[in-house]
């Protein structure tokens, strides 16, 4: 399978070193606008065709698929294009800037039978996948509550607020965790340096009383990496900072009873032991390439597909209205 | 000065043990309605007389201040016949189930001269104040957010839900801190037991873009007592649970920069020394009923007193109405 | 059983509390030499005897039970008039200075039929007792080695060095966890400031080629009480400084296996979960004190008896034989 | 500047990565007895020679340089040859297996007017340059004892001890920071698995009662890399697993006074800020490889020169005879 890149900036040469590194898979070119960029590439990749032209590679008959890691509003142009001209394609994440442009996307897609990937590296870690196990097998029992904090000192993005750069990690791991859609979103924030919002706070309502909150800060002096999830048996912390032990579950619980004759109720607390599982030791991006390539190879939908993508968007889109009004209800 | 104390259940006791141990205070009653409570203060004070009924020490002619330590929705009672019967009152916080209500008491107390004082316990800690002196003294520069974390496992309370429980501390601090009022509040929760919300999330606008946000969470497997303070010039971590370097001020910060002939902006990184200051070591509750009985004695106002516990109501009452609404901005 | 204390100083006013709070003792008098300790003491408890004289309060005939919490040195003369007067005797630990003073007292006590118990009051804690309970069932296989860091800034001793002073605490718990005594010691230090070591390591041999090692520091900037035990099948972290967590068992391992016609070995590791089993919450000193009143009523040996004693001071003295002398292998 | 490297296994990757990223520097060549690793290293380096024979690196006319990344018992023959054929080198840490051979080396490179270089890594490192200057500037003041615990899971070794595969970090930056040589050394240790101790632990007597002291081991379930440094004015902890604040300084220290009149020296504590100073973000290797050219080109002798690489093989070779014997004081 033929892999052409466009995009070599932050995330591009990781995406390239896997592509590289992959069993089945060759990149035949990589397009970046930036000249320092491009240099790079070709020194590090001296057999790999580097070009100033997304367009060049998109058009290239031998090319299979079509890696977009370029800025997220580039995102719709490049990828039509890509899928116009047959690729299936693999998008950084966020998917698109707004939901039309996720839709147009999976139709054209689905039209030319073609596949769409987005990179939600996140769903491929050891971490993840473990906690969508305990999550499945019932280990926490109905869940209550996630929350994640997602702090730390730059990057500044420029054409993009702290919420579409950095909350699409938690979207996405939701999304694939609650498996449900939010009903409402509610999103407060600030810019303070250059316009875009800096500091910003996201609440979902999920239904059964599932609620879920991100805080995601671009001028925090501490990186903080850590999602709490409270669930009716058990509740659990993952930190991914942590070198091991990066996700604890604490047989810890809550129990509502009431005695009889009592007006109120009763509320009684369960704690037992804390058992941190070893996790799978992943490259995480590595297993996502190998399942794109899987899934264009045997024609399996893949799970974080363009409808992933989608929903990601959509709760961003919803998030970005309410954020604009300083916290308004937006229903889904 | 003598003093009366209404309520012997979770604080009440070091309430006594703090008076008790002051020079220059005597504890003459304790007024607890449950027996259990009662007979535990009788043991540990044979001295001092325990009796089931509030009314009585509040006419006691010997009293001179009463403590009232008692549920949220007693405070607006015991405390204004307190004042009516002519005892200062020093109230645990919040202050009152409503404005309206902490704003008749503040009235009433002027009227007859006499002194509220709000159980803000943290103002007297060696952090606060510590944090206090170096927003003051212009260490962090411009304020851009506040944003704290304070959520573990219970205790479950039966007539608040947890914002009314765990935000009062944040916003004193808050209020202390910052020393202007936020001009609209939105809040966002979950209850998942007894109906009270167990979940809850705060963010206020203050003036001048500074942003400040409070996670509280009675269902979390770990305890967390964290607070980021960012400014433009240096940021600051409060970890509330280390032993020791409670307080750490980060040389660092963002600064934007426009080039010339460049279409944007430029954002750019100082990363310095970390400091952590050595804190004053001093049992806050202690020093806090020091100073009501030195207000008391000198006819000086404390700072913790009757309006600015009103601040506190209001904060919540706005957020009650925001939650409510599922995260409706109250402006203020 | 009535109880005579003798030392009110750092650990006395521990010793009081718990004895008076037991359900069956009673403190009749308490023996302290320095004015302004006698008069706390004498405020905190009105209703017991305090007295500068030790030897009153042996030598009274109303009094079942001495508890020595004095210096070190003053022990043996303490203890031994307690038990030539008849008295049950707790001892502050170490036992004694010398292994032929606990031998001493050792004897006395079986001649008079009393009951000696040193005041190893770790072996009392949930963390102790649970790790003992894993090494019984076999959880961590056959054991490799013992580590203890034990390091903080003071409490400088005046008459005995930090070996003295820290090391009992991990000997003791050592002596119970092993079941087994060193074969040789080597101990190394320095001393910088008043003449005794304030620095100081400690090395164990056990039978079977189990190792133990103690580092002891009065002139660390930081606390640190951690513990590693290592076993053939799993491994063990016990941090008491944590608030949970305070003990963490990890499913690691390290394998011994040859390879046909391999002429070296090969070392496979093994790498699994960690795991934190829930404590007892327990306070370790009313449970000490409890066991001891049980032992004397019933007249059940203490595993913390004179014995469990002298086996501390045998190491010690060893331990100090070789310090003097920088080093050198003192055999058992 | 044209290199061979002898040795392509764990470390010798870092290696050839380093020196072809230097500018001025040329591999021209890698030894490699492993195919396995020799067709990786072909793989990755596809225009650097790659054999099998270091002989045919070590006579080769182009090559000026060899470093020598191979087991410790290669490196004395290796390294004898490579100076006979007129090349400087750079050598794998510990530098050789006894003194006898680094003398001879030394010696030789003397000779031939070569130079040697002893891969002591962490001597370029930020937190190593920021600790030796502030012991130099006088912050500490007089040093009192250095205390490194050095442990975690293997990698076990076949041909040597846990104390030549770990301690040499140590050693090297004890003799970098304290400028002076120990007395004598105590080291004690056991083997669980192959024969050679997996744990041990090493004092060091340095003049001025200056105590250093080590403990390693392959057979711990958590990694551990921390260092306390005791000063009279200031104490240090590095912990170099830490991703920021790897060194904490604290103002805290201990005084003897003696009060008139008094028997007895009374000891005490000043307790004060920490500070953690932003190290250098540099890659140590990079740096080294770096200064390894600059010496060579210039002339000037490296501080970390086979003599820094003797006074490291001499400790540990007193080390060895004091741990075959269970701990002997073996004086230098």
């Amino acid at each position: 399978m033929n892999f052409g890149v466009i995009g070599y900036g932050y995330w591009g040469p990781n995406i390239v070193r896997n592509l590289v590194g992959l069993e089945g898979s060759h990149v035949l070119a990589i397009a970046e606008i930036n000249p320092m960029a491009r240099a790079r590439a070709q020194k590090a990749y001296p057999g790999i065709k580097v070009t100033e032209s997304a367009a060049e590679i998109i058009k290239s008959p031998e090319i299979d698929a079509i890696a977009v890691i370029s800025p997220v509003w580039t995102h719709y142009d490049l990828a039509k294009a890509s899928l116009q001209n047959g690729k299936h394609v693999f998008v950084e994440k966020p998917f698109t800037s707004t939901t039309g442009q996720a839709e147009e996307l999976i139709n054209l897609a689905a039209q030319k039978n073609l596949k769409i990937m987005v990179d939600h590296t996140f769903l491929f870690t050891g971490a993840v996948r473990r906690i969508a196990k305990l999550i499945e097998e019932g280990t926490l029992g109905n869940l209550y509550y996630y929350d994640s904090t997602r702090v730390n000192l730059g990057l500044f993005q420029h054409d993009i607020n702290v919420l579409w750069d950095l909350a699409p990690h938690d979207l996405s791991i939701m999304d694939y965790l609650l498996k449900t859609s939010p009903e409402a979103i509610v999103a407060t924030g600030e810019g303070h340096l250059n316009g875009h919002e800096d500091v910003a706070y996201m609440t979902l309502y999920f239904p059964d009383r599932v609620i879920a909150h991100i805080n995601v800060n671009w001028l925090s002096p501490v990186k903080v990496r850590t999602t709490l999830i409270g669930g009716e048996k058990r509740m659990l912390v993952w930190n991914d900072l942590e070198a091991d032990e990066k996700v604890k579950i604490y047989d810890k619980g809550v129990q509502i009873t009431s005695r009889e004759g009592m007006y109120e109720l009763l509320v009684s607390y369960r704690s037992g032991d804390m058992w941190s599982p070893q996790l799978e030791q992943i490259e995480a991006l590595r297993q996502e390439m190998h399942y794109f390539v899987e899934c264009v190879e045997s024609g399996k939908e893949p799970f974080n597909d363009g409808k992933a993508g989608l929903r990601v968007v959509r709760m961003l889109e919803a998030a970005s209205e309410s954020l604009k009004k300083r916290g308004v209800l937006v229903e889904l």
